[in-house]
């Protein structure tokens, strides 16, 4: 039987038309983080598997991401997130780097869930973490990094939505306000983060049958819905205006609208799953109706490096995938026409040697791609038009003895003598990066 | 317990400074092998295990790839090579594409084997095929490509030694010449593969082994030796001469020599692990007396898109490691000082906003890190320059409001006022990226 074809399930083939798509994303993506001071980092995809276990959701781990055991008896997971990868690295040099720390990468990441439209099991994200600064200006400044690489697309701020919440006024809402004890806390706090995915006569049930039998005839689950209904920070009641996370989040939004990014707002029922955000999360909604989700997100998760034994470290960051960033942009229509890196198709008649030609245009800059095998100029035309090529050079004995060579652009047929150097010059001069 | 800060067992971190490099360097790879008309492709870094067990030598599947089975109950490896995975894809498209195809990748590869100088469990390599093209012109170009990587980074061809051979060449010697059976002739093959491995004695040992008894007594053994110990396509025997692989060596070493390439001898000796060569084969060999060792190779293997049921397709390709060729570069001084993408430090004095001075700077292209968290200006120049930013800006309240803000260069020490319009000419003038 013969050998298939198709990737490994839930997974991608880029070939060269999609990696150039790709190319010209994570470019975008690069020169906007790093137009704010950020550095890029890596590290290997597999980790041993005691690296999720400490602060990930146990979902994740266990449901969700590959594990196996190597020759040597050590646990291994493909990594399904980089937020315990950098926590790791940081940790590892915690006294030697210099803070505020600005690091980015974009690795490849593998979860094991079932293939839909934005959730592959394979995708690449970027991440982007400031570590070291206990204060807003980080979510501020980790915020405005989001929403640059939107506008560095071409995105308009109707595109998109920005929504902010706190974990530690969520905390204040369920415990203090509700007066609901840790477990029924914490279990009120993953419905809603589910309950977008619900029918709100479901989610009540699933309340009711949380918080305790006496709250539930005072009306908490009743409290609880009101409490989600509120969709301005100046709404809430007083009590829980009083808490400092109110006037955090609302000293944000007011710098993010003094910087024009006006598409910003307060969102109580924003819940982010991971178990080690701190305070402030936030995401980005797609406001294309086609495609209202959640884009990317982040927040501040103050706790982790220090779990490696070190001096804890504040830290905020995000990760934006790449797949829900390209439905985004196919949606709007943000993506230009890219075309190949090959700038001219050198065409050889008959048998002649072209390789001393080739390669002074070579050093010169141009991108070159020779007929070798021997094909016949029609047919090499025909190739270097399906390839995308614009131009070719057509090289026989005659060129080769005046030294002059037909250049015939393939899009509109002309063609025109040069020498090397004409030829250079026209090439260079006119050439016009995707 | 403290979670571990190490990466995974004989893999690698990359810090920035770490990702400076590689990416310095995967910079070159593209650009050059683009230069040729090459174009990038990518593929998930899972395969499933059947795409390696047709044609890669069974070592190599069975001892030191990483393999498990997923919850569905697939066999999936973690790729230790890209050329099945770039067979795969080609014959994917095999009706569709446009021959010569020129492909390029950089995977990260995984082997399970013990880390060792320039052999680390986790690597990338950078592949380079061309599929399509059934004659030496597709050698010779491959062979230029990879010499042309050396010299963009500034290699001369002293430093390394272009080793070339013939799988077919060495099919007639061992078959024909020396009239070994098939299983013979393998046995001998793969000893031959490891024979700069072990002592002479222990190579005559095991050649004696295995060839017939009759054989051993005519001296078949010696014959071997003899012919392994020629060094020049002329030196060979009249009746292997005769084998049309010899004269498409010597065109190949003519042509190469023809256009500059000096470096490149016939090596009798040089077979390349793999099982799936089925012509010509080369490696480039470091000539540092202190590295003295393979740094990549390639070859011709016509059969591996055949394998997936689709028509059969000439390819000729190679894989150019990572960690070899950064020892290569460092062996012999061929590394640049990289230094920070980050080009300013804007300090902030007091509490003051810089936002909006950030942003138009941004804006204009200069990549701009902001003082967050307070600290004292002291405090920031230290930050600055233990991240290696050139260049600090002042900004207070006093320069707010007459508009011009303080430029300090850390290394030289001078200070100068400038409007923003003129600091973006000094800092996008005066600017040099490493």
């Amino acid at each position: 039987m013969a050998l298939q074809t198709q990737p490994y399930k839930g997974a991608r083939d880029f070939y060269p038309e999609d990696k150039r798509l790709q190319k010209y994303i994570f470019g975008k993506l690069r020169e906007t983080v790093e137009r704010f001071g950020y550095e890029e980092y890596d590290a290997p995809i597999l980790e041993p598997l005691d690296l999720y276990l400490a602060k990930t959701g146990e979902e994740i781990v266990n449901e969700q991401t590959y594990t196996f055991e190597d020759r040597g008896g050590r646990k291994v997971a493909i990594r399904p997130e980089m937020t315990p990868t950098v926590s790791r690295m940081v940790a590892g040099r915690r006294q030697e780097l210099a803070y505020p720390l600005r690091w980015y990468s974009i690795p490849n990441l593998w979860r094991y869930e079932r293939p839909q439209r934005g959730r592959l099991r394979e995708h690449w994200q970027l991440n982007v973490d400031i570590f070291g600064v206990a204060d807003t200006s980080a979510e501020f400044e980790i915020i405005s990094v989001a929403d640059a690489i939107y506008q560095s697309f071409g995105a308009k701020r109707d595109m998109y939505t920005i929504k902010l919440n706190s974990r530690k006024l969520v905390d204040f809402v369920l415990k203090d306000y509700l007066s609901l004890d840790e477990k029924a806390a914490q279990a009120i706090a993953k419905l809603i983060d589910r309950m977008h995915k619900m029918e709100r006569s479901e989610f009540v049930t699933k309340a009711d049958a949380i918080v305790s039998p006496e709250q539930k005839e005072n009306g908490a689950t009743e409290s609880l819905l009101n409490m989600l209904s509120i969709k301005k920070l100046a709404d809430l009641p007083a009590e829980v205006k009083s808490n400092p996370s109110v006037n955090e989040l609302q000293i944000m939004l007011t710098r993010l609208t003094d910087v024009g990014i006006g598409n910003a707002e307060f969102d109580i029922t924003l819940m982010r799953g991971f178990d080690y955000y701190t305070d402030v999360v936030f995401e980005i909604f797609d406001n294309n109706p086609e495609n209202n989700r959640s884009m990317m997100g982040g927040g501040r998760y103050d706790g982790l490096v220090g779990l490696f034994g070190v001096e804890p470290t504040p830290t905020v960051g995000f990760g934006l995938g790449d797949v829900t960033l390209q439905n985004f942009l196919e949606g709007h229509r943000l993506l230009p026409v890219l075309t190949t890196e090959t700038e001219l198709w050198v065409a050889p008649v008959g048998n002649v040697q072209v390789s001393e030609i080739a390669t002074e245009l070579r050093e010169s800059g141009v991108n070159v791609a020779v007929g070798v095998g021997g094909k016949k100029l029609g047919d090499q035309f025909k190739v270097a038009e399906k390839k995308g090529i614009l131009n070719v050079l057509i090289i026989g004995e005659n060129e080769l003895a005046e030294a002059k060579f037909t250049l015939k652009n393939l899009q509109t047929g002309k063609e025109n003598k040069h020498s090397l150097e004409q030829l250079i010059e026209v090439l260079k001069g006119g050439h016009q990066k995707g």
